[in-house]
């Protein structure tokens, strides 16, 4: 787990108010993140898992889609920092009432939170509230455009298991056009340095995804036969409005992950996968328990990931007191 | 801000459990709750949030009705104070299993919380629950009876503004009869010195209103035009079960509030809305943005307000160690 | 309220990592954790309801089933020994994303909880989970098979109220088949040394339920009789695919406890029901409220017996310094 990339670098500072994408970040400022979020990932295996870092700080979610998963990171990233939460699930929202958006917002802030976490399904709803108010603003996912912090756990697992994302081949299989997993992804680990490749079904691969500077293969056993990281994305069958593939046998047989396509991959390869997985969809049981799986070291990271961006935003000081 | 209602009054003292309603509150109670608001407005400006006064105090959300903002703002308020806070909806509540409400209410009690916060459709059921239950219980909005915290953060943001609410002329402008909001405000602002004048569509105005104290009005032209404080009522669709006026269209050209009518209004009026606002139905987006709206200053009031509720039923001591 | 069962016994030591069920605890597990919850009684009495004791531990609850007592409690419980609480219900959970029971806790146990409280509509579904995670895993109500917090606190209101609980004559009516807090119950008291009668509709009453060690009467007058204890089940109209019995009527005719039938009750008889009651229907109002029974008692000991679980499990060391 040496980490060559912070050899010679000087200390970059954080300096915005908001996490709305990876699009917008520097080299420096991930690898703030990532740094950060290392040692903050110790505090969740204490027997007292606290720390008071953010104590008396007001972090509010507020989830336009369902998604119990990334709360409950952020929630217990939250309170772990010693935050107060308070959780808003669309269900309960004031958008019922006709309210907009920006007036939800704006009501919020008057509250006094210092961070409002949003999950909304129209991409660019984030950057929206970011210049509307004065709270730093998280983007837990909006659409298909962005979803930052898993990009940076993803970041961050793969540096604590590879050393390095510089030069390394990850591929990304799946319906890239859909995901804000895939996007966010390729931001980030295009500007750590890595090799990108994607591959999915025709039907799911973005017109001109190239500009982003990866690779497009047309085939899974071409995605997985040079990677030295394998990132599954989950089919989102709550997500899509049309059917994109004719069947979930279908999508398994020509674009899922099992052992028999892994025979084709690196004897060191690491498989991903942001979840909650389609067992026997895009990935079959045997490789997502198997020995080259860290899909649940990702979950742990999220949590110490999210800790950090809580920490960077709303914290006091850089990265050396974190977690102090 | 001078509060010259405070001048040579003598010191009031809090002795009541619970929060039902404005209509049994003295004067001098509700100027305590306003003085006691005021004192804690800082604590939610510091960089720590928070402060010790109820801690270990358990405070629970009860809302049979969904309000994003009422429940976060009292949430806020209970967290602010290091009280620990449980939320139940109506959805997950016992309601659905034939449960009596005064056998929830006795359940909750016994298991030990200070204070029982309910939003409830039917009126009159927080004061059922006063009776039968030994915790505070703070109305959150009973039906269309009262909804006292909003009147209490609304004189607070009078007074802030204004100065004092004695002598003030103040205008409600909307459905009067189905709203909480208004019979609430118009208990408050009477008992406190001002002027009320109501205007509304003939089937929003409740039968013998004036002998509330109010002035009714036939035109919003009228409401507006010697109006200190301007009022506006939110339309709540949600709630009306039958058409009590034709369109939205047609209820803005005859009782919203715009660029056009507020030039009839005082040089220095103030607009005030409980939110969440219809934007372009009973207020404009202008006027609602514009120079002479508080409404955020409203949301703002609204924690402290509640802070101060929660203090004076279940903290123990005066007011004026309040924000100690 | 004198504990002789607790006279000549070697202290126990309380040794699982989760709380599945009573079928498998002995009778010192069991009286251990009543002594414990004992001693946390008068936690939720004192002015400042809380202790340091699970601070900086993480206690998360996932309720696939709605019920509010029993999350309420549970957070209670762990808000008052300083835990940090997450609530999951199963409308936002990942369930609804196609994700496996056991991909949801390993998730979960990836960031790290000390404890997972979990209701679910599949028997045997705790177990599942506390084989597969390392958390510790409490059973809240697993289909019809346990619900073991709920037998102890019962176990703890008759220990309370009578003493002890061996050699007492208790009775269980109502639809035992169906009913998950009978069968802890029955593990329960028959373990403790009661003498345990159960009555019920025909169809209600399992099979075979005599290998249980208890006696199957056939009229709710033979149950009532000689008791010493009658718990009352909830009819779980929400539960039941079938119609079980004709009507409410018919069901409280036949199976209800009314004054008219308590008049063969012994008469210091101790009167039980889980909740929530259906008033009129297997309990008489007059009956559900009168001086023998303690129903809002055993609400008031299951925070306490929960507060002991959570301290056994995720606690340090043993009953001695529970309330320090």
């Amino acid at each position: 787990m040496s980490k060559p990339s912070q050899a010679n670098k000087k200390k970059s500072v954080w300096e915005r108010k908001d996490l709305l994408g990876i699009q917008d970040l520097s080299a420096d400022e991930i690898e703030l993140v990532l740094d950060t979020a290392e040692s903050f990932l110790e505090i969740s295996e204490r027997d007292i898992k606290k720390v008071p870092t953010l104590r008396g700080k007001t972090v509010i979610t507020v989830f336009y889609e369902a998604s119990t998963r990334t709360r409950v990171s952020f929630e217990l990233a939250a309170k772990r920092l010693s935050a107060d939460t308070v959780n808003i699930s669309a269900s309960t929202s004031s958008a019922k009432k006709g309210e907009t958006l920006i007036d939800t917002a704006r009501n919020l802030e008057a509250m006094a939170p210092d961070a409002i976490i949003m999950r909304h399904p129209i991409p660019g709803s984030s950057d929206l509230l970011g210049r509307h108010v004065k709270s730093s603003i998280i983007n837990a996912g909006d659409g298909a455009h962005e979803h930052p912090t898993q990009a940076l756990l993803d970041a961050m697992t793969i540096r604590q298991v590879r050393g390095s994302i510089k030069g390394l081949n990850i591929s990304i299989i799946g319906d890239i056009a859909h995901s804000r997993v895939a996007r966010s992804n390729i931001y980030c680990l295009t500007k750590l340095g890595a090799n990108v490749t994607i591959a999915g079904p025709a039907t799911m691969i973005p017109l001109h995804v190239e500009k982003m500077g990866v690779r497009v293969v047309r085939t899974v056993g071409e995605a997985i036969r040079d990677a030295d990281v394998i990132m599954m994305l989950r089919i989102q069958r709550e997500r899509q409005g049309k059917v994109l593939f004719p069947s979930d046998r279908d999508y398994s047989r020509f674009f899922g992950l099992n052992m028999e396509n892994m025979k084709e991959a690196k004897g060191d390869v690491t498989i991903m996968h942001p979840g909650p997985i389609n067992r026997g969809v895009e990935i079959s049981p045997e490789v997502a328990d198997g020995p080259f799986s860290v899909i649940l070291e990702q979950v742990t990271n999220g949590v110490a990931a999210r800790m950090a961006i809580l920490y960077l935003l709303i914290g006091k000081g850089g990265s050396d007191e974190a977690a102090a």
